[in-house]
């Protein structure tokens, strides 16, 4: 019943990546040239970031201990989410997508069209959710587990779902504190950078992360970027470049990193506690937004308080199964271009019922159990 | 079973169009801002133009008349289409949807990236339709019959739907000839623009359509556009402004028509007889591709024969009942993009069983009826 996964077009999709000829039947033909995709649209990020990063060579030199002179204890922001404290079925939409076109660049010859698709999800806290590649329990293999967005998405039901977080591209290891649906999948051990979660009495917590927090604040979702994009409705990119603590040789990549135009990815919140997805299509270095004009993008559209996830050629929106934007990594085979496998996703999705599967003796109705036969109560488990 | 239509997500993205508080239920319920969108891109390939087009205003100036000098009688081309001869189950994918970054423009400061659908359709003969708005029968209403791409995709079960032919924009009724899986469904009496068509001998018809050839060639699939791009693996962009008969009146705009910076839907052939549709996302006069580099762009390709549809706001790609290309008309209540509703698509399905519903008695299945019971016969119709 709210099942994505159950559509036979979404599932086509997907399966003939890897033997069109072999796995498509009946009418699940559609074939997106996706056979694998180069990291040809590679963001510069990543020189040196393993060691920011990954926890077992991470040196000890984390933002909060540059933050801590700058800007005291104001290291995060906590806004209360839409629909916090209300019960029963959430308010429709569950995501509202848009499109629209703008122009990016001061100068003339600097002045860009972009395409822009702009989510906005009015429940965060029952239909978003961080995901693993594919299964849970992904992140913790240790070996690759980068899955194609819509992939993840069809597994998990997701009505829509980009990437999120960033990953190691030489062991394809997700990279960052995470926790999907109140699991802590992933402890990065302390790593500063610029976060976005939802908690579980009801708030969106944006900033940078110390490993107390970690502690302390009951996540029920945890992603991890790099740039804090917009904090309290000003830029605050200026401020994450000066703080975001990279070593000597980090530098450079950062500032590149933050200034190059290329595909965005980021996520934030309006005043009214509403999730604000926003991709940005480009390819670095050609087309697309650095990150202080997508701040300002951010800013016009209201969001208060953003953080930029991972981008270049991992920007991918899925909406029911299908993929929506243009992605810049080239195909392997040919000079068409091809979604990157990521590692985390975003997730919307129908609110889940508790249990999940409505003790096997019913379906889940926007997180609501319809009970069959004479099996009732809020989870269906009594007769 | 081969209904896109009976996809719940398919259904429920058109659905809040209208109403979404009211029509959104269950999962149905990612709102895609369409609202209604304002003509805000159109190319002005209209003015004057409906009197080239519409059967009673038209002065019978048409291209035919034009041509018999300089091309004699070399007005089309025929192309023997792939799978022509073949019976049995189509090859698959039905349709290969491959996306691509370009740069197109000369100059430095003419150059721009633009974003490329490129559809292959292996299949034309089986699984190409034209389509009327909505529900056959609707562009003889003589009212505006316009529709969402994807409300004309869900009706029709399409895999894949772009739009095709232009229509009156003051009217909303359907323009130049239109065959509609063999039913002719509009004879605009004697219109020469580009067309582009399949035969029931099994051949892919391009190019200018007397009235002669209308009663001689038995289409199938009927529809017309302005400007043949490729005549021949070669551009025809010049032939056809000077071949299109504009009336004095009309020079200046349909050579603006072609110059201009568009959004653009083009539908041609490969030497395989396989056909290709191909969008490239844009706005009129600020980003997009002219005609002169969309063929240019589909001769590298290695398309042979290709027309020009309707493009700027127009253009527009529905995969999986969802809006994959980015729209660029002005939607109405605020600065988002939005679809705008059309007249003819170009409708790729599953082969269609004969009959259509296999006699009550059996699902259709890849175009071959599997029979329920003790039904048998390839029409399910013998017991």
């Amino acid at each position: 019943m709210t099942s994505t996964g159950s559509q036979p077009w979404a599932r086509g999709i997907s399966l003939p990546r890897r033997s069109p000829s072999l796995q498509c039947f009946a009418l699940q033909c559609l074939w997106l040239a996706v056979m694998a995709s180069l990291d040809g649209d590679l963001l510069y990020r990543l020189s040196g970031a393993e060691s920011r990063y990954a926890p077992l060579s991470r040196e000890h030199r984390d933002v909060k201990s540059c933050q801590r002179v700058l800007f005291e204890n104001v290291t995060h922001t906590k806004h209360l989410a839409a629909g916090a404290g209300v019960t029963g079925p959430p308010s429709l939409p569950l995501v509202e997508s848009h499109y629209f076109l703008d122009t990016v660049g001061q100068s003339y010859w600097d002045r860009k069209e972009v395409s822009v698709l702009h989510q906005v999800i009015p429940n965060p806290l029952t239909s978003l959710a961080v995901l693993e590649p594919g299964r849970p329990g992904s992140c913790d293999n240790g070996t690759d587990g980068r899955t194609l967005v819509r992939d993840t998405a069809t597994l998990n039901d997701c009505i829509l779902a980009t990437n999120a977080g960033m990953f190691n591209t030489h062991t394809g290891a997700c990279l960052g504190n995470v926790v999907s649906n109140g699991v802590l999948v992933q402890d990065s051990g302390g790593i500063q950078n610029a976060h976005f979660s939802l908690t579980k009495d009801g708030h969106i917590f944006t900033g940078y992360l110390s490993q107390l927090d970690l502690l302390t604040e009951d996540f029920t979702q945890l992603v991890g970027g790099v740039i804090w994009l917009v904090k309290d409705g000003a830029s605050y990119v200026d401020h994450s470049l000066g703080v975001e603590c990279p070593d000597t040789q980090e530098t450079g990549s950062l500032e590149r990193f933050t200034s190059v135009v290329s595909a965005r990815t980021a996520i934030g919140h309006d005043v009214e506690g509403r999730v604000h997805l926003v991709e940005v299509n480009g390819k670095t270095d050609q087309k697309g937004i650095n990150l202080y004009s997508l701040a300002e993008m951010l800013i016009r559209m209201g969001i208060v308080n953003a953080i930029n996830l991972d981008g270049g050629g991992s920007t991918t929106t899925v909406i029911n199964g299908t993929l929506v934007n243009y992605p810049s990594d080239q195909c392997q085979n040919s000079s068409y271009n091809c979604e990157r496998p990521v590692t985390t996703v975003m997730c919307v999705h129908a609110p889940h019922c508790d249990p999940r599967d409505c003790s096997g003796h019913g379906s889940c109705d926007l997180g609501e159990c319809r009970c069959r036969g004479f099996w009732h109560g809020p989870g269906c488990d009594t007769l």
